[in-house]
């Protein structure tokens, strides 16, 4: 018989200013019964990343528009609680594009199987598209080569912490620039950071000479505004600019100023490339065996800010842009 | 017997300012005769380009700096008046670094003699460092797809009337952005473009959504600054975006704004790339040779404005800032 769930809906497009609560509208509905081929899936957790606001914004036109009214798009993780999908049995746990909803169905094409040798979590982070974004940002676009410099903003978020261990497997130094001293302390005693650079306390641009004495060879960006200019401003002959994401983007209701020192690709014959990650979504199965096992072997550290209940999961999308989050941002229902 | 020589020395690096005047001292000085293996060379045309100023300001570090009291930096098409160097006759024409002076030496290492089957300017516009540039940007950076939607900004330019027509050759739609109808009329009427926009005239962003209605695969820049910018507003999947210069950035004292729509590289997948085209130096007589057949089939056309006399080097150089030169920017002594 159906189930009631609560749903967070689309209430407004957060155009050129921060989200705000009532962006969000609380609803409860009723979820039918699985029909045939289908299962019901019960929201375990619920995984938060900077995209969502793209899309909450609807000006990102590489997925389908939102609407208001829509159920607010993202990830997560559910325990299938009746099934008449054979492929699916009750309590197996699944990642999909959950929604923002305590129950939905599915028919199971969207659906991955959770990995049972890591914790379920891990399918939402390290293992999820925050990892294969790292992966495929780093090596499909950044390219780099053993002794390359790479510097990474963001560096403590969930997927800057990824990149630099990733490059240091790829036998590269990794520099990270992270906000406050408990983040650039863990990304250099936890997530094997050779170097790490507060950009609030410090003078980013000669930090970054003195840390990448020979110059960056791949920049991995999540950030934008000064910051990308700051990292510009030292690039190697021959550099790979990664743009990832732009956080600065979101803080602000004006974008932030372009990068000035793009020029400098002139100058040192670089590169500026962005990317979508669902280009190599037929890679992600293996792309996320070797992540496992980098994870399994200890190469690979990563961490989880996990909140707690439903009905905080806007004040949990909001915690990625103030910075607060430390690792992946995840919500447990 | 030693000849007497005007030349133009810098005497000022003009950072975050136009060039003046009293950038440049004029001096006359005396030119030994041509030791073994030298010949004698008079200047007969000087060459301009952008990338001068950047040499003059000093900042441009991947050519020797260059210090108050040098020559200015230049090149130009000379003709033998004596040699001790079994390769060159009295007479013959060639190209080299001659540098703002009526006369100079040289061992002939530097030197590229001209070619007779197209008028000697030729060596200084289409088949010069202009004419390479627009190749190698074009075709090594850009890499237009026949059926491509080719976007240059200063497409009246030297190098931007060159990368338009290539991009025909290779049968790809050419559209181009110049500043008048005078320059825009030549475009399409002489150029070889397919369409042209005024950026003094037209609202340039929604002039570039109409001639590019399935958005622009290769941008071609010149220019940088706000045109950058409305170009990134319509990239393709896939764009490549070539930085070849950034006129924009001599014109006045503070740089233009960095390009903010650098984001849409993410969404578009797209890339934007820099390149010194001296890397390609050691295939440039084999490009020249294209570029030449390109020329005497009456595929490339090309324009020379040609000023007069070598007391008005400065000024001639100060004709690029201003968008004052139709074509290659020369000065005939």
């Amino acid at each position: 018989m159906p189930v009631t769930a609560r749903q967070f809906l689309l209430n407004g497009h957060p155009r050129g200013r921060g989200i705000e609560d009532s962006d969000f509208k609380l609803v409860e509905t009723q979820i039918a019964d699985p029909g045939i081929g289908e299962v019901l899936l019960k929201t375990r957790w619920l995984g938060f990343d900077p995209a969502q606001k793209g899309w909450m914004e609807n000006i990102a036109d590489y997925v389908t528009p939102m609407a208001i009214g829509d159920v607010m798009r993202g990830s997560g993780i559910s325990e299938v609680v009746e099934s008449k999908n054979a492929g699916y049995a009750t309590g197996d746990l699944v990642m999909g594009t959950t929604g923002w909803s305590e129950y939905h169905l599915s028919d199971g094409s969207d659906l991955t199987k959770v990995d049972k040798d890591l914790p379920p979590t891990a399918m939402l982070s390290v293992l999820g598209t925050t990892g294969v974004t790292a992966y495929c940002g780093l090596f499909k676009v950044g390219k780099p080569v053993a002794g390359d410099t790479v510097l990474v903003s963001g560096a403590a978020g969930a997927t800057g912490s990824v990149v630099g261990q990733l490059a240091k497997i790829a036998g590269c130094r990794a520099v990270g620039i992270a906000g406050g001293p408990e983040k650039c302390e863990w990304l250099v005693k936890e997530a094997g950071y050779d170097a790490a650079i507060d950009y609030k306390a410090d003078n980013v641009r000669s930090q970054i000479k003195e840390h990448c004495p020979r110059g960056v060879d791949v920049i991995f960006d999540n950030v934008g505004g000064g910051i990308l200019d700051n990292m510009l401003a030292n690039i190697a002959t021959g550099a790979r600019v990664v743009i990832c994401g732009g956080i600065s983007r979101y803080e602000t209701g004006n974008l932030p100023a372009g990068p000035q020192n793009y020029f400098n690709l002139i100058f040192r014959r670089g590169t500026m490339a962005g990317f979508i990650v669902l280009d190599w979504a037929n890679e992600f199965p293996a792309i996320r065996k070797r992540l496992a096992g980098f994870a399994q072997d200890g190469r690979l550290a990563y961490r989880e800010d996990i909140q707690h209940g439903f009905e905080n999961a806007p004040a949990t999308l909001k915690r990625l842009f103030s910075g607060a989050n430390k690792g992946k941002q995840l919500l447990q229902l």
